[in-house]
């Protein structure tokens, strides 16, 4: 046979929920089996969830995650679906040194058949794997009906030599990549570019397929492809959703035939999806249905809040409004009409009682002050998480988290920031595409939105948008004192955000900054304000380590953690 | 020439002051050289400070070093230094690939006359050396008067192989290694045995030279020693304090003479100096000379309240007492008790009137009306620490913190957190150790103490401790509701910590617990609020990266970082 007839399993898996990962696993093998397939694939670490972090040194999580392999090969035949090889990531361990490996088994028969260990540890960015996993040595080709499929994992396509240049020397009709490659904003088509080379390499199609889903501050976007021996695109999984999609691969063809290709989203709707999805996912995977937050009328809030809505429906979003002296009407109309549009809980709360409570005892000036009134709005949105057991957001964005431009324990408090890497300007920019999107009637990345007529809510305000225009066009404030401005303690948006891209993403230092054309004295506020933030950005985790393992930079451990062995 | 006089200079560096660091090489060197040194040693990265992190990755921070060094060595020469061979540590880069490299260096005649690059890079624990360096290949050997002085840095005498095991085919007189060791309890023994092993194998003495000072979340001992070729103790440096020392080698004799050997701490005493050294070290590193906390009257913020005295005095401590209509009599005269004998300011803000005025609007009842309660205390905390501009110190000990036995934003606030490392049971010892310390009238390591002669508040209070009796001897309990017990929640501290201790430090499992002899109810109680009280420490960093470089786990900043280039 010359054939072979491959499932592409684009799903989202939790970490440490090895039950639910391998039920996950078994009936979308089921759907590719019921579509023929010979060969179902699933994204890297299927059955532990991925990034583990130092969950994978844990010798019981190691021990569990072998036994659920083991466990749902057996699962697989009895359900009669012996016949299929079902390639999924999972943890194995390293026999001579009993350091844990990042692994790609193969299911069969009731066993566990095939084995491969990534070669490339990534231990950059995000990444830390040199720190958990040790490598793999040897390349796997898998011989499926006369087929030869080369496999590799995720960094091993993105480094030169290894097991790519291995199975180039080998001779193979397929290179099989499994991947849990996080969302970077226009990513998608550094990869392909990347799967293209390999395919050259290696002379035969390639199958890159990803992992879809948030896990603690990282989203996977999915979008797995297929490509033709000489780079040209056969087949592309939609993004930011679980999806089952199929190629057949045809040996006696030097061209192989194209299937379902999905449409990419634009920029805006992509960056604004991943958003979405990253909170959606951090909710349902630690057991949040609802979410609160501050509604003060500006701009992040209102993004926050449609993001919120989006993700769990705007029954599900507590908004409240918390004036001070110092809040404009305006602010508190654009706040309710936020909420109206989203169909969110809206409660109104004023600050100045419990404001002047405490300046009876305290006396503050200054930022003190200014610092107390964030609090205690903190405060509020704490009980109301606490009492509707509902998850926190914080609304503050890249620029002023940069800037440490935002009050600890005030308007900093939640334990989801879902446009924490967003510079303002893009705040703004994705704010008028989500207006847009709704006049248009446009899709969002597949999700049930607010506005949509399939949407959870099914709500389309008067107005005509979702985000109050007010709150778009109107100089931001963080109205803690008469007449405050952004303004007057930072630099125009516009160009603080392109000094904080050259300082912070491109690692420019001041020397490049000037020579970039920005002036000194910005320059030189924009350094201090972000090297001080670090400050911030590291409360109470700090502390003096006296023992061998402290909490802090000893543990690495993810939030998402369903493992309970 | 057969003798070689090496001093030692164990320093305090901080991250990312190349100036001060270097001033302080050139203050020590001078010294080294007016006692007839023909070296002098320095710890790993003493230009750069360490660790360094992500800082690394910034080529205007490698290129400001490699200028430090050159202009040091000049500096050297001009003060007559010049003979002196000035070994270093510093920030290099990898010709090859433009990565950073852990460097040591060699001053001498105004120029840097040789190099060496450490060979293994730990990525474990703490450690993340393999992300931002590469590793070197090749050992070096400093000739100096005919004395063949081979070197190394740090892991590279952690590991088998590698450049000790080249040196050792060398034929070396004396094994020099330059470190930056992080304090862990009971390490110092280790460190010796190790050394051992390797002055053995290269069939010479060995220098072990160590960093000292806090560092954000580290704390460096010092504690530096020679031993000789068969493991003799020749000399030791104190713990916890910059010292310069100086060892002869005589290459005519095959044991070598000893010198100063400085006595150690007991055992509590080194855990207790490590907290306020770590303290003391992150607050002058970070520009603050005094400290704000609540006093509760409990054992946890009593015993913070006397490190942070011994760390800054007495007269920088800002004690505030908050009752609530639950606390009682007792503790708060436990609270201005031990404001009166630290010397600290004393502060009373009742939060009853507080408490009611958010209650009127917010009516919250349970766990969400306790937590209220802890984070009114917060925000005051933090009011005293914006207008006084103080660091607020958060009390909160390893047990509860790995409970999650805390309120988020209230119990929790506070920039450091001196005790976070130590369990519930070693703070309860530990609180006793300082009051015996008092009443003996002995030192504390090298630090001026509270209580002592010398003293910063030279106080001796009437009652004879420091910390009164009630608050170490009283069952803990939050306050937050009438007649509540921490033991309530969790199981006695005397059970909790040693199930802590098996499931955190030794990663025992579930059924790893009940084999060691722990009940099933326990284990399952201790494990469910382990596994979830990641998620409180991990609060608003946490959101979805969405660019190439996001604040959370891509940037790995230090948060003291002096370069502002």
């Amino acid at each position: 046979m010359s054939t072979l007839r491959i499932a592409l399993a684009q799903i989202d898996t939790c970490v440490g929920n090895l039950v639910t990962n391998a039920s996950t696993v078994l009936a979308y093998a089921k759907r590719a089996a019921a579509d023929h397939a010979r060969i179902v694939a699933f994204p890297e670490m299927t059955l532990t969830g991925y990034p583990i972090e130092d969950l994978a040194l844990r010798a019981t999580f190691r021990q569990a995650a072998w036994d659920t392999a083991a466990d749902l090969a057996q699962t697989l035949q009895q359900e009669g679906l012996g016949d299929l090889y079902v390639v999924v990531g999972t943890i194995g361990t390293d026999h001579d040194n009993g350091k844990p490996r990042n692994r790609l088994v193969v299911l069969h028969e009731g066993q566990v058949v095939a084995g491969y260990d990534k070669h490339f540890l990534p231990n950059y960015g995000v990444f830390d794997e040199f720190r958990i996993f040790s490598a793999g040595e040897r390349s796997t080709v898998l011989t499926i009906d006369g087929v030869r499929v080369g496999v590799a994992i995720c960094e091993d396509i993105w480094q030169e030599g290894g097991p790519v240049a291995d199975l180039a020397g080998q001779g193979i009709d397929l290179l099989l990549t499994i991947n849990g490659s996080p969302y970077e904003e226009g990513k998608g088509h550094i990869r392909q570019e990347l799967a293209a080379r390999r395919a050259a390499e290696v002379n035969a199609p390639i199958i890159y397929l990803n992992q879809v889903g948030g896990q603690d501050d990282l989203v996977f976007d999915g979008g797995s492809f297929v490509l033709d021996t000489d780079g040209t695109l056969l087949e592309r999984s939609p993004m930011f959703m679980e999806n089952l999609s199929f190629f057949t691969l045809d040996t006696n063809q030097t061209r192989q035939t194209p299937t379902t290709i999905a449409a990419l989203p634009d920029p805006d709707e992509e960056v604004y999806t991943a958003c979405v999805l990253g909170l959606k996912d951090y909710m349902a995977k630690n057991g949040f249905t609802g979410v609160t937050l501050g509604l003060s009328g500006g701009i992040d809030s209102a993004l926050v809040a449609a993001m919120a809505a989006d993700a769990c429906g705007g029954e599900n979003v507590w908004g409240i409004s918390m004036p001070s002296m110092y809040s404009s009407d305006g602010s508190k109309d654009d706040a309710a009409d936020l909420a109206h549009n989203l169909g969110a809980h809206y409660e109104v709360q004023p600050i100045e009682p419990l404001f002047m409570a405490f300046q009876d005892q305290l006396h503050l000036e200054g930022v003190s002050a200014e610092n107390l009134q964030a609090r205690i709005r903190g405060v509020i949105v704490m009980a109301t998480s606490n009492s509707k057991n509902v998850l926190a957001l914080a609304t503050g964005n890249k620029s002023e988290l940069a800037c440490g431009y935002s009050t600890i324990y005030g308007d900093a408090v939640g334990g989801y920031a879902p446009i924490k890497d967003l510079f303002k300007t893009k705040v703004w920019q994705i704010a008028r595409w989500r207006n847009k999107a709704l006049t248009q009637g446009m899709g969002i990345g597949g999700l049930n939105v607010v506005g949509n007529e399939d949407g959870a809510s099914g709500i389309m305000p008067a107005s005509g948008v979702i985000i109050p225009v007010n709150s778009i066009e109107k100089a931001p404030s963080a109205e803690l004192r008469p007449g405050q401005k952004d303004s007057d303690s930072l630099p125009e948006y516009a160009l603080l955000d392109q000094v904080l891209a050259a300082y912070i993403e491109h690692a420019h230092g001041r020397a490049d900054l000037i020579a970039d054309g920005f002036d000194e004295q910005t320059v030189d506020t924009v350094m201090r304000l972000v090297d001080r933030a670090e400050w911030k950005r590291r409360q109470y985790p700090l502390g003096p380590k006296v023992s061998a393992l402290a909490f802090g930079r000893d543990r690495r451990l993810p939030v998402t953690n369903a493992f309970r062995e």
